[in-house]
C-alpha cells in the first residue's frame, strides 16, 4: 500500500498492517502489565511472578480445516474458544489461569477488522477468566489460520491430576454433554429442521465454550476428589485417560448422563441418539471427576452452591482390566464408538 | 491400517501411528520427570516449580513454506531450530532456560520417520540447553508443518530488557553476522559456484543456529549491560526495537561488523554483499547488547573468557530522534534495507 493511499478501514488486511502494525495493536490492548506481570509484551520474553506457587503450563493448538471452518466461525468466537481450551485445562488441575502467551499464524489477506475481532474475542475471554496476555508471536500464513495458545497458571499446594482415581470412587460430570457436537451437526446440516431457539443453543455451545475454572477450583479446594480432567475429546477417550493414568476401569451409566433440553432436541430433528454426542462428541469443556462414592453427593452439592453449575453422577470407578464401559437405562452393556482421535481418518 | 499388517518402517506414517501412537512415542522421550518438574507430559498440564525465581515466558512458531521449506530442511535440524530460537530468547533475557511445550502440528503423510528425526533434534537440543520438554499438542494438518515451541525460563533477580540502552553506550554483538542469510542464498541457488565447505558452514549456521544461552547469562550476570536482544529479524531491525524500547537512536559501524570468512567466500560467489546479509539477513542469533562505553571492552573480554565466544563492537547508543543510522569504513553515512517483516510482501 502507497503512502497516503490507505485502502478503506473494511478492506485492510494483515499484510497492509505489517507485522509491526499488528504487534502495535496486540500491545495497545494488553501492554499494560497485570497482576504478577513483571514485564509483559514488548521484550524477547515476557517475566512473571508466581510467588512461591506451583506454576501450571499448557498450550494448545487450533487449525483452520481440522478444529473450525472460516465459513462457519465468527473471529471474536475463535479468540475466545483459543484462550478457552487452555483455561479449561488449568481448570482440570484445580489451578488459577494467569497469563496467556498468543502465536498467531495468519494468511496476509485476513481483513484487519477480523484481526481485531479475534483479538476482542481474546480479550473478552481473558477479562471473564482473569488471565492477562504477556506475549507470543505472529507471522504470515501461506493459507490457513493456526493458533496456539499456550496458558501459565498457578496452584498452591498439589494439583489435582487424572492419576488418582480409585475402584469404588463414582464418577461426576459438570454441566451437560452433547451440546457442542450438536452444534456442529447443525452446521454440517443447515436445514436441519430444528427448532431455531435450540439450533441457537448448541452453536453458542459449540462456539463459545465455557471453561469451568472456578467449578475446578472448588471441586480440588473440598478436598475429597481424586481425579480431575477437562472433556475436549469426549467422555469416552478423556474417561479412558483417566481409567489408564489411574490403572482402573469405569462404568459409564448412559441413563445418568446429563444432556440438555436443545440437544435433544436437535438430535431427535437430525435422527441422531444424542448420548452419542454425549459419549464420544468431544469440546464440551466439562470438568470430570472422580471422588470416594460416600463423599460424591455432598462434594457435587458444595460445587453446585459455590458456582451455580449443576453436577452429575454418571458412573463409577472399576478395578483395573475392566475398561471402559457403558450400561443402558435398563443396566445392559452397551458398546459406543471412541471419541475424537487426530490423524485418524 | 489393518492389525497383523503393519507397514514396513519406512513408510510408516503420522496417520498411521494416530494422535495417541505419537503422544506415547514422545512421553516415552520425555515422560521422565527433570529438575524442577514435579509433573510432566500426560495431564492436562504440566506442573513446574520455580523456586522463587521470577519466570520468563516466550513462544516461536515455525510455519513450512515461510519459515523454512521441507525439500531444503532435515526434520532433526528442523526440530533442533524450533527450540534453539526460543532458548535465544531466554538467552536475550540472561535466563536459564528450564521447560518446554511443544504444539506439533503434521500433515497425516508425514512419515513416522521423520517424526522421530524431529523429535530427536528437539531432543539433542533441550539436552544441550538444559531444558525439559514437559508436554504441548500434536494435531493433523491439511498440509503444512506448523511448529510452535513455548520455553519458560527462569532468572534470579531482574532480567536484561531491551529497554535500558542509553545515548554513549557501545553496541556489541557476540559470534559473526550474516552467515545464515549465506545459507539460505545458497539453498535458493543451488549451483553457486562457492567453496563446498563455505557452503557447507553457512548452511549448517542456517539449519542449526546456536543460541548464546551461556553468553546471555554471563552478560546479565557482569551487572554493567543496559540492554539486551537476539538478533532473530536481523540486526537493523532487532537494534531497531532496542533504540524504541530505550527511546535512543544508533549508529553502526559497517566496517566493524562480524562477519565470517564462509560468508565472505559465499557472497564473492553469489556475486552479493555480505553487509547486507549482516544488517538485514536475520536468523544469526546472536546476542546484542549494549554497555557503558568505558566498561564495553572489559565486559567483551569477560564474556568470552567465559564462553570462548567472540565478543566484538559495532557502534554507538545515539539521542532520541537519530534512528538507526549506519556507517561505512571511510565514515559516510550508508542506507540498508530493513530486517525481515512479516505481512510484508
Amino acid at each position: 500500500v502507497p503512502a497516503g493511499d490507505d485502502p478503506p478501514p473494511s478492506r485492510l488486511t494483515a499484510r497492509a498492517l505489517g507485522e509491526l502494525g499488528l504487534i502495535a495493536g496486540i500491545r495497545r490492548r494488553w501492554g499494560a502489565a497485570g497482576p504478577g506481570v513483571a514485564l509483559g509484551i514488548g521484550d524477547d520474553a515476557a517475566v512473571v511472578a508466581p510467588a512461591g506457587q506451583s506454576v501450571l503450563l499448557t498450550t494448545d493448538t487450533l487449525v483452520e480445516d481440522v478444529h473450525f471452518r472460516r465459513a462457519t466461525t465468527g473471529f471474536a468466537d475463535l479468540g475466545a474458544k483459543a484462550l478457552a481450551v487452555n483455561v479449561s485445562d488449568i481448570a482440570a488441575m484445580g489451578g488459577e489461569p494467569r497469563w496467556a502467551l498468543l502465536a498467531l499464524v495468519l494468511p496476509g489477506d485476513t481483513a484487519a477488522a477480523d484481526v481485531e475481532a479475534f483479538l476482542d474475542g481474546v480479550g473478552e475471554e481473558a477479562r471473564r477468566d482473569g488471565v492477562a496476555v504477556v506475549g507470543g508471536d505472529t507471522c504470515a500464513s501461506p493459507d490457513r489460520i493456526v493458533v496456539t495458545v499456550t496458558l501459565v497458571g498457578t496452584v498452591l499446594g498439589a494439583p489435582l491430576t487424572r492419576a488418582g482415581a480409585r475402584p469404588g470412587d463414582a464418577i461426576l460430570v459438570t454441566g451437560t454433554l452433547g451440546a457442542s457436537a450438536a452444534g456442529l451437526a447443525t452446521l454440517d446440516a443447515p436445514d436441519l429442521p430444528a427448532p431455531p431457539d435450540a439450533v441457537a443453543a448448541v452453536r453458542r455451545a459449540h462456539w463459545r465454550p465455557t471453561p469451568r475454572g472456578a467449578e475446578g477450583r472448588a471441586i480440588r479446594a473440598a478436598g475429597v476428589a481424586t481425579a480431575m480432567i477437562d472433556l475436549s475429546d469426549g467422555l469416552a477417550k478423556d474417561l479412558g485417560h483417566v481409567a489408564a493414568e489411574s490403572g482402573v476401569g469405569a462404568t459409564v451409566e448412559l441413563g445418568a448422563l446429563p444432556v440438555d433440553r436443545a440437544t435433544t432436541a436437535v438430535a431427535r430433528a437430525a435422527g441422531a441418539d444424542p448420548l452419542i454426542w454425549a459419549v464420544g462428541g468431544g469440546e464440551d469443556y466439562e470438568l470430570l471427576f472422580t471422588a470416594p462414592a460416600p463423599e460424591a453427593d455432598r462434594l457435587a452439592a458444595r460445587v453446585t452452591a459455590a458456582t451455580g453449575t449443576p453436577v452429575t453422577r454418571i458412573g463409577r470407578i472399576e478395578p483395573a482390566g475392566a475398561g471402559v464401559r457403558y450400561r443402558d437405562a435398563a443396566g445392559r452393556p452397551r458398546t459406543l464408538p471412541p471419541g475424537f482421535q487426530h490423524f485418524v481418518s
